[in-house]
C-alpha cells in the first residue's frame, strides 16, 4: 500500500471531459489500417483483402456440359449414333461427326464440332442410337470459356471482407494465396492488486478480473489478436514500464484508468507519449482515456475497471481503433433496431448514456444498474446510446437498440 | 474411366423430387443436439451453454464503494476528522467512530461503521478534516452485498449463446468452467477425378476444387469442426469406403450427388444406411441428398458439384444440421432485409427458387447465372428463396434478402 495521501484537486474529478464524437473522430483519423501479409486463400475466410485480384485464367478454361445429356450438332435430326461417353476431366477423344452423339455428363468437356447439349430428361438411348425431342438448340446447356469468369476481369477488390464462397472462387481461378490486412495484436495489461485471475474464487475483499476475458472475447470479434494478458502491480513504475514494454497494435489498460491515487496508468500514457484524452462525457464510461506511443506506434486505451465501464469503453473507442487497424468498418458490430420505449429515459445534456436495456413485446425497457453490474449486461438485450444533446427521451420515443447478440435468430 | 455403359434410366433424372419444406421438417426431427463438454469459461466465447449457471457467491461479497470519495456515517456533521485510508483489496482495519471519516476508493470496502459515502467532487480536505455539502445519505454510492448478483440466483440458462459479457461475469463469481454443447465435427469428401486441389492452377480439362475451402469456411461459421478434407476417387467402392469410415458427426459429400454414371454417393449411403432423400425440388441444388447412417450416428449430405448448388445446399441442409447439432437455431445465420423487386422475378410453382441478387438503390435485382458460376454468389449481395408455390414474383413486390455479409456495417 502506498502511503502518498490524497492529493485533493486529483479527488476533484475531472476538469474537463471530451466529447464522445470528438473521441471517435480523433480514433478515425489517427487510425490507418496496418500493412498486408500474405496468407493460404483457403485459410483467408473473414479476412480483409488488401489487393485487388484479377482472374488469371478463364472459367470455365473449356467449353462443358451444364447439364447431363447428349453432346450433339444443333443441324442433325434425331436419332444420331451414340459413338462414346465425355465425363468430367475424361473428354471424347475425337471430333463429333454429322450424325453423331456423345453422352456427356454435368462438367464434362464439349466434344470438338459439338454444338449443344440434348439433356437426358428429353432422350432415349437404345440399340447404340439415340433420339429426342424437342429439338437440339446451338449453345444449350453449354457453358462457354471464360462465361463464369473472364481472364482479366476483377473478381474482388481491396477492403472486402472474405466470405466463404469467395474461397471457392480464389481456388477456382488458382490464386494460391492472397494479400490480407494483417491483424491488430493487442496486449492487455490489467491492473488492480485486489484483483484474482479467472477461475479463481473471491474471497474476502479480493474479487475476481471479469474485464480480461470479456476483452479477450471482444478482440476476437473484432478480428485482433490478444498478444497475452498481464497483470500490473499497482505501482507507477510497474504501470509505466509495462505500458513502455508492450509490443503490440494497441495497448489496453484495464482499472486504474481515473484521478485518485492509484490511478497510475494516464500519468504514464503521459510521460511515455501523448495522452490525448483523459476523462469522457458519457455515462458509464467517464474515467476512459485514449492516448499515443511512439517507436513503435501504439494507440493506448485507459479503460476503467468497473466492468460496464470496461465494456462500452471497448466498444465505443477501444473496438473502433481494432476494427479500422485491420480494415474493418469502425462501427460496432451490433445489429441495431428501432424501437420505442416503455417508459421515459433519463438523461442529462451534455453526455452520451450507455443505457442497457430489456426488449419487452416491442418496447424497450431501461435497465437501471450501477457501473459495476455486469450482470445487467448478461441479462440486457442490448443498449441505446442518449445523445450528448438529448436530456430525457419521452416514453413511446422510437431509439436505435444495438442487439448485444451477433445470431440474428 | 469406367467402362461401365449408361443405364437410360439413371439418366432420366429424378422420378420424384423432395419438397424443401418437408426436408427441413426431417432435419428438424432427426437431430438433436449433441452431448455436452467441459471447457474453461475463458474459453466459452460463442459456444452454447448445456447447463443452468447459479452463482455460488454474492456479488459483490462485501459492501462497496461506487465513487472515490469519503467513507462517514449518515447523521455526523462536518467537518469529519479523517482516520485514514480504505483502497481495493487494502480495506480500513477499524471501525469507524462518530466525527470520522475515511478516505475511500471505487471498488474499496466500505470500513465497519460508515453508511454511506461522499463524493470527492462534493467534498474538500484540509488540515486532516474533511468538509462537504449537501449532506451525506444513508445508503448512497454503496454498492450493498450481492446487489450485483445474489449468491443462488440463476445467471445464465442453457442454450445460451455465450456473450463477451457472460465470460466475464463467469469470472466474477468464480465459475472457472462450464458445460457447453460439443461442437459438431464434420468430415468433407470430395469426389470428381478431375479435380485438383485449391492451390494449383487449372489446366486442361482439370478444374480445381472450389468446393472445400467454401464448406470449410461455411462449416466455422455454423460453429462446426473440419476434421478433414478428403479426395475420393470416382469409384463406387472408394466412395462407398471413404463414407463408411468417415468417423464425424456430418459427413459432406462433395460432387457425384445426382443421378449419372459417376454419381456413386447416392447408391453407397442407401448401403451404408438409408438414404432418406435423393432430389430435392430446388433450383439450383436440386441433385442433393440427405442420408441417416447408424454405428456411430452420422447424418450424410450429398452436395452437387456445381458450386453454387453446393452453397445453397449446404445453407438450408446441411448447416440446419451442423447448427442444430451445436445447440444453435436452425435458421440460416443471415441478416435478411425487406425490399422490393426492381424487376419480374421468373419462378416455377413446385420448387423453390434460390435466387443471387444485387441491391441497387434499395430495389432487388435477379442476377441470371447457372450452378457452374461462383461468382455469381461474389457479385451477388444476397440471395432470395422464392417459395415453392410461387410462380413468377411481379417487379415492386417486396422480398426478403439473406445477406451475404455477415457483419451489419
Amino acid at each position: 500500500m502506498s502511503s502518498e495521501p490524497f492529493i485533493d484537486v486529483r479527488m476533484k474529478g475531472f476538469r474537463e471531459r471530451s466529447a464522445v464524437a470528438d473521441i471517435l473522430r480523433l480514433i478515425d483519423m489517427r487510425t490507418a489500417p496496418l500493412g498486408a501479409e500474405r496468407v493460404p486463400s483457403v485459410n483467408a475466410a473473414g479476412r480483409v483483402l488488401a489487393e485487388n485480384i484479377v482472374s488469371p485464367v478463364d472459367v470455365p478454361g473449356f467449353a462443358r456440359a451444364a447439364m447431363d445429356g447428349f453432346a450433339v450438332r444443333a443441324a442433325d435430326n434425331a436419332p444420331l449414333r451414340v459413338v462414346g461417353t465425355a465425363l468430367p476431366g475424361q473428354p471424347f477423344a475425337g471430333t463429333l461427326q454429322p450424325g453423331c452423339a456423345v453422352r456427356i455428363m454435368t462438367g464434362a468437356p464439349i466434344p470438338a464440332g459439338a454444338d449443344a447439349i440434348v439433356r437426358a430428361e428429353q432422350a432415349t438411348e437404345l440399340n447404340g442410337e439415340v433420339r429426342f425431342e424437342p429439338e437440339a438448340i446451338p449453345g444449350k446447356h453449354i457453358v462457354r470459356v471464360g462465361e463464369d469468369v473472364a481472364k482479366g476481369s476483377e473478381v474482388l477488390a481491396p477492403g472486402r471482407r472474405l466470405r466463404p464462397q469467395d474461397l471457392g472462387l480464389l481456388a477456382a481461378i488458382g490464386v494460391a494465396s492472397v494479400g490480407v490486412l494483417k491483424q491488430p495484436r493487442v496486449a492487455i495489461l490489467v491492473t488492480g492488486d485486489e484483483l484474482l485471475s479467472p477461475g479463481s474464487v473471491p474471497s474476502g475483499t479480493r474479487i475476481v478480473d471479469s474485464n480480461s476475458p470479456m476483452l479477450a472475447a471482444l478482440i476476437a470479434r473484432d478480428g485482433g489478436i490478444v498478444l497475452g494478458i498481464r497483470y500490473v502491480a499497482d505501482r507507477f513504475e510497474a504501470v509505466r514500464e509495462a505500458i513502455r514494454t508492450a509490443n503490440a497494435d494497441v495497448i489496453l489498460v484495464s482499472g486504474g484508468s481515473s484521478v485518485g491515487q492509484e490511478d497510475h496508468a494516464p500519468r504514464a500514457v503521459a510521460e511515455l507519449g501523448e495522452l490525448a484524452v483523459h476523462g469522457i462525457a458519457m455515462k458509464p464510461g467517464a474515467p476512459a482515456g485514449v492516448g499515443f506511443l511512439r517507436d513503435p506506434d501504439r494507440v493506448a486505451f485507459l479503460l476503467p475497471g468497473n466492468p460496464v465501464s470496461c465494456l462500452c469503453a471497448y466498444d465505443l473507442f477501444a473496438g473502433r481503433a481494432v476494427r479500422l487497424l485491420g480494415g474493418r468498418s469502425g462501427e460496432m458490430p451490433y445489429r441495431t433496431v428501432l424501437l420505442p420505449l416503455a417508459a421515459p429515459l433519463a438523461s442529462a445534456v451534455g453526455r452520451v448514456d450507455y443505457v442497457r436495456v430489456r426488449i419487452v413485446d416491442g418496447r424497450v425497457e431501461p435497465i437501471a444498474a450501477g457501473a459495476s453490474n455486469l450482470g445487467s449486461t448478461v441479462a440486457a438485450d442490448g443498449f441505446v446510446l442518449v445523445p450528448a444533446e438529448r436530456e430525457t427521451l419521452p416514453a413511446g420515443e422510437p431509439v436505435e437498440v444495438h442487439l448485444y447478440d451477433a445470431d440474428p435468430h
